[in-house]
């Protein structure tokens, strides 16, 4: 071993974020989380937030309302922050998936001159689900295109792929959910503007670890999870992003009285209401949106350029180890090696990778994630996750593969969670 | 005066669910809530269940997905004690908006050969907004009918629009929000299916409070608010409904992961779940899941027999001391007189509403809701509004009236809440 654990411990001592860690709540420490980029963790103010918003429905009841009906749009500009938008352009609201759904729609009906969806074959599966479903309602064509196995699309593919025919919808995501692959979303949107296409980007696993400078790179529409690196719980409310020019233009496939012009008027024809919040649908989640905004200032304070600075390199650091220990191992690395190319997270594939990763948080109390056909994915979310928890990460993992010991874990599982 | 509140003070005694009052936060005793029909009241037990599921966030981190992945179907299987639904029959997740546009915009696709889209002029506004959306972008016509100001639509109605061209889809309220008629659902799904269209029933001022018997009625779809008689807290999820034979017949036009037949396979291509679980899109909500589960135990546990009574009990209560009181005072009743025919909620016009409704808030303590153009509207839930609130909400009102001192407060105001 050449990189040993004093070198974590001393990355730990140096860290400028370390206090962060003590802002959440850590019921376990022997238990190295490594799926922050799945769900985050519980910050300890959120409990407080919450149980504060609680009282306040219990004491002002309907009266709340005149608070609680700005949430939508005031988060969404703490979000906004986070991901490059200018004020009143982005909006937390409904799920990922809902919000995907109304933004596709309203591009091509935007477009409105048929024209190809251009998605990743090997992006997440609802992007994929959603953009099926809407090509499919239309009679458009779902374009899906292969990208490099690891380091995934490029300004090249999209290019290549607007020659086989007119695209109108280029739907990506910043980061991959499988590789950590971090796309060149200035380039590929330019690519895909120049096609004549809307550039969708979900930020899913960006939001609060990539600093995204949306509105200068002049994407069209963003849409993301808050419940990962934003730490806003369990099914926390999506965000939305749409450019300033293009919301007069846009309208949302459902025509909720939260988008009315003049929403208590209660009047007999819809008006969408001007500006980003035509884009809400129904009543909001206040609870899930008082968790947004406590999840969301933690991610400010810390700062982005500083989160973006440690996450490259604890995953650097897992590289490291990878190549030292667990490469020999048969582990092959899935994840860009130049830093300035991945996210946060990190994936190794291994012809066990099923069994491995049960065996993790079975036998070794680290929890990553999988995902098929063979990969074993760590998350080191920067605000909560120190330099050690990635050695001993690397560390579990080489032992329970050099003692045999994670063959004695069953290979069998109801569900991938 | 002949009902004195002497009167109210016996029916309080009487009442058999009195002790589900103390089940409730009563921050401000002082205070009469007439809008639980618009935000129940917090219950005691959603502030502890809400709590232990943060708390089991913080701890379980991402394993906690093994129970929470269930919650939409198995809450769902509650409302549906409450609405008259078989198992597997009714979701909870979305908003009822979104869950409006997912069931009609499916139903539509069903039916696929055109027809109207019938709704009824006076509905709330976001079913009458999502519907006008969905047939603008389908080019059908949406059809509005008129129906009797009070009582509502009936099934005449319905025969009599049908009569006019193919009808594809009815969409009504079971209870209406502005007068609180009470809809004849049985008779109304008869009439709709007769013609030949597919009935959707919105039963956000009903569930909780009337028996409902959505499968017994042969109802096609259902969405309903939990916010109101059901006290999940605001914008906590909604419920939708499919009839089981057309479960697998129906699909959702948002393709999301969460509807998709094996979600953590992640195949390449989406195919819907089989039941109900088809029409779930994005990540459920897990904080407002909690909510709800803890809200619809307590109206289970009361029992919705002794609910509608009661609720019947109330409202005639306010009816009586209306004619006693108000109408002498310029008050129009706007609700039907007979107890069948009405949910827990009434409305009084006045031409002065907007100011009286802004006087009881601010110098009676009486928390009712204005519905333009003049209702002042009053919703009894029956679970924790007692027989003297009624009686004192009219006596503040009735003073405030003969006094003219409702008359001191401003007659504009920002927002209508």
């Amino acid at each position: 071993v050449t990189v040993h654990r004093r070198h974590a411990e001393a990355l730990d001592r140096a860290d400028a974020l370390a206090d962060f860690r003590e802002r959440f709540v850590l019921a376990d420490q022997q238990r190295i989380y490594a799926d922050g980029n799945s769900l985050g963790r519980l910050p300890r103010e959120t409990v407080a937030r919450l149980d504060e918003l609680v009282r306040e429905w219990g004491e002002r009841l309907v009266g709340g309302w005149e608070d609680w009906i700005e949430l939508p749009a005031r988060v969404g500009d703490g979000i906004g922050e986070v991901i490059g938008a200018r004020p009143g352009e982005t909006l937390v609201c409904d799920s990922t998936t809902v919000n995907l759904y109304k933004l596709a729609s309203a591009a091509l009906d935007l477009r409105n001159e048929g024209g190809a969806v251009l998605v990743d074959e090997d992006d997440f599966p609802t992007n994929r689900y959603v953009l099926e479903g809407i090509a499919a309602s239309r009679g458009l064509e779902l374009r899906r295109m292969t990208t490099a196995p690891i380091e995934g699309p490029s300004a090249q593919d999209v290019t290549r792929e607007a020659a086989a025919g007119d695209v109108a919808l280029v739907a990506l995501s910043h980061v991959s959910y499988r590789t950590g692959a971090l796309a060149d979303l200035p380039a590929i949107t330019e690519a895909a503007q120049d096609t004549g296409a809307l550039m969708l980007w979900d930020l899913s696993h960006s939001a609060g670890v990539v600093p995204v400078r949306l509105s200068d790179s002049g994407a069209d529409l963003g849409v993301g999870c808050t419940y990962k690196y934003l730490n806003a719980g369990p099914g926390a409310p999506a965000f939305l992003f749409v450019r300033t020019d293009l919301q007069e233009r846009m309208r949302s496939p459902v025509w909720g009285w939260f988008g009315q012009r003049d929403q208590f008027r209660m009047r007999a024809r819809y008006q969408p209401a001007s500006g980003i919040e035509r884009f809400l649908a129904g009543t909001p989640p206040i609870l899930g949106l008082t968790a947004v905004q406590a999840g969301l200032e933690l991610v400010l304070e810390a700062g982005l350029e500083r989160l973006r600075e440690k996450a490259a390199a604890l995953t650097e650091l897992f590289l490291v180890l990878h190549d030292e220990r667990l490469e020999p191992l048969g582990f092959r690395l899935s994840t860009p090696s130049d830093s300035e190319r991945r996210g946060a997270h990190v994936s190794v594939g291994h012809e066990d990778g099923w069994q491995i990763c049960r065996a993790l948080i079975e036998r070794a109390e680290v929890i990553p994630d999988f995902r098929p056909p063979d990969m074993v994915r760590f998350g080191f979310a920067p605000l909560y996750s120190r330099f050690v928890d990635v050695w001993d990460a690397v560390d579990r993992l080489a032992r329970l593969i050099e003692t045999g010991e994670y063959r004695q874990v069953s290979a069998k599982s109801a569900r991938v969670t």
